[in-house]
């Protein structure tokens, strides 16, 4: 972990993937980020994959380094107390409707400079979910292969929930656009992120609105092939499928010379009366010609000698790997400085644990740390940022307005 | 456009999606970003799709409410004044290698504060692309027909770089908790953020890393359902295909009374001898007999009487649409405050703009800005930033060191 963000304590009240996801990021980087949850969790405390404990390995990843507080969040006591919380931290994370005992102005009452996020569905506030605002953003009817039927393709929902993770990185950047503008001028933030918007708008920031709307109709089916560019999946005489990528002239030669096809291109070329080197329009607009040629290339040679000449090219390629096959892959996980060893996870199983994306040469990364256990700092917040007394809080616990940690004794 | 970052100057050195998307957001939410590319454009200057005139949609998009220079940057005169640039503004995001003139180090020389975001392809150097990443990470071999063969199904590519909005989204974030840092204690930081690592440390987030190796093998083929919980998408008698999404009792029951399936689902209750409403588990587990209720209840009415039962119970669900229908739904664009009237975008073409994802209740959102012209403040920001006097500015121009836009006469 660094420690960039280490004088920062954000209250994160959230469920499922966007919003938890806002909070990760923000504790990888040293913020203090405790989540606050109903004492029987939150919506997604029992997210699949769920261990034979009943452990969600779901939830401990993507509330890694957080602290965890539970309370009775149907109860006004235990409502109050997540309110004085966010008021004391002055910076919340959440997903609860607008229209909840967490509103903005509810917390800013006794905390005018607050700087919250609130992570919505749709922007009119109806509900929304990634999967089905992916539905709206014209994605899934443009997925899948080539040869379908144009006219009538079935949607492929994407299995990434894309626009989640999407959506918890900008949160993250704009709860911290928030707080730093409070920091230099003194006012607070209500600064509202629609999951629906982030999908539309970002059909809108890649250019593809305005390239349905130019057309005046949808994009010819792609499948694996690059849109306006060289690149797709191909298969080695062995059966290995891999994609590579050529949007520039020298990734395109290189990849000629790795698949051993200077003379057919040239030929090619001839044909076709272009210089294929010369820009993405003739490779892409050729592409079928190309891709027969690429293929029955690769389908000479065995992967180890194809991936040799790509690498010895500096081709940009990969070969896919059922996620099984990522998870153990000594270059993506073992070997690679983003991963860590082991937290204690509240499942108790052992794995390798990620870092932040980012990383800052020289300065030392740390280790990942593990999720809470559901409560587990209930009692340290309660005493530090509010104040409670040891007597109060075993009240509070009596009552049942809020739990301590469920880890097994 | 808001202003929170107004205060904030950023020179972006960047191509391609990931690199332009982290100026993007920073621009739409008031920071003066210079993109500084070489006088023929970057890489991503005629990224499809090109207009008749040969304008990209795609980087008119990417690069709104940015301003543009443009520099010979294979000579070493403009290599300097981008460097210089970076320096004097003190904040930098790039995709150029660290091994370029444009090194954490050849900035900070001159500006030991210096905060720089820097994406790479994979942590150890090597190219990456979205696409390829993508092959690695195992979403593609887990995406598509349910039916497919399982032990060797054909990968389906996203159509969504998601990839690379991901990374663009955190790299905004990342270099916001780089300039808030510095800002506290006046030290600088050099950020990377490799795109392979996103890809690899998000299966890792999601859970899914954990759940493979929990598994010791690969997830079972779910199709368009949702993984452990209930949804799928449906066909309405008249051939409307949407998504439905629940995650919640709440949302579970809405369902069932928007198909009308009260007594089927008692029926089945009693068969499998569990509450379905009781958790996603049941759910899930026996999703392939609710999934045959649902469709043929969906198979019995039209999609306007479907959607007014979904609607009434609030539930959680979205029709599928082309991408074209989405450009012009009037509830996801025209309608949404998201978006804005069209600028003068260099295309000449007239189309709905993007804001932030972000909306602040009550303060004004401003219109889209349009993206620059190649080079349309190569002379301002020479001028403003390093001082340069208009003859030496002339004299750059006609050295063929800096151009000035490329906007027709």
């Amino acid at each position: 972990m660094y420690s960039l963000l280490s004088d920062l304590s954000i209250i994160e009240a959230s469920s499922f993937v966007a919003s938890p996801t806002a909070g990760l990021y923000c504790a990888q980087m040293g913020a203090e980020v405790i989540r606050v949850d109903p004492k029987e969790g939150g919506l997604d405390y029992d997210r699949y994959m769920l261990t034979i404990e009943g452990r969600s390995l779901s939830w401990e990843n993507l509330n890694r380094a957080k602290k965890s507080v539970a309370l009775d969040l149907r109860s006004e006591e235990g409502r109050e107390l997540l309110v004085a919380l966010a008021a004391t931290a002055g910076n919340l994370i959440t997903n609860l409707p607008e229209q909840s005992f967490l509103s903005h102005g509810a917390v800013a009452a006794s905390r005018p400079d607050l700087v919250s996020l609130r992570i919505m569905g749709w922007h009119d506030g109806r509900q929304a979910m990634d999967f089905t605002v992916n539905a709206a953003s014209g994605y899934p009817l443009m997925t899948g292969p080539e040869e379908w039927d144009a006219a009538n393709p079935p949607p492929v929902n994407h299995v990434l929930p894309a626009w989640d993770f999407i959506t918890g990185a900008y949160s993250a950047f704009a709860l911290l656009a928030g707080i730093r503008h409070r920091e230099r001028t003194g006012e607070g933030s209500e600064l509202r992120v629609p999951l629906g918007d982030v999908a539309i708008g970002t059909v809108a920031n890649s250019g593809a609105m305005a390239e349905m709307l130019y057309r005046g109709g949808d994009r010819e089916r792609l499948g694996n092939a690059i849109w306006g560019a060289f690149g797709r999946d191909f298969t080695s005489r062995d059966g290995q499928r891999f994609m590579v990528a050529a949007l520039t002239a020298k990734q395109w030669r290189g990849l000629v010379a790795a698949f051993g096809l200077g003379d057919a291109i040239a030929e090619l070329e001839a044909e076709f009366g272009v210089s294929l080197a010369s820009s993405d329009v003739p490779r892409f607009a050729n592409r079928h010609r190309l891709f027969d040629a690429f293929q029955h290339a690769a389908g000479q040679m065995k992967w180890a000698e194809l991936e040799a000449r790509l690498l010895a090219e500096g081709c940009t390629y990969e070969r896919y790997r059922t996620m099984h096959e990522a998870a153990t892959d000594p270059v993506l996980v073992a070997d690679n400085p983003l991963f860590g060893p082991s937290p204690a996870n509240p499942s108790g199983f052992t794995y390798p644990a990620a870092r932040s994306f980012a990383n800052i040469p020289g300065q030392p990364r740390g280790n990942p740390q593990p999720a809470p256990f559901l409560g587990q700092h209930t009692e340290q917040v309660l005493a530090d940022k509010l104040g409670l007394s040891s007597g109060h809080i075993a009240a509070l616990v009596d009552r049942g307005v809020a739990r301590l940690s469920d880890q097994p004794s």
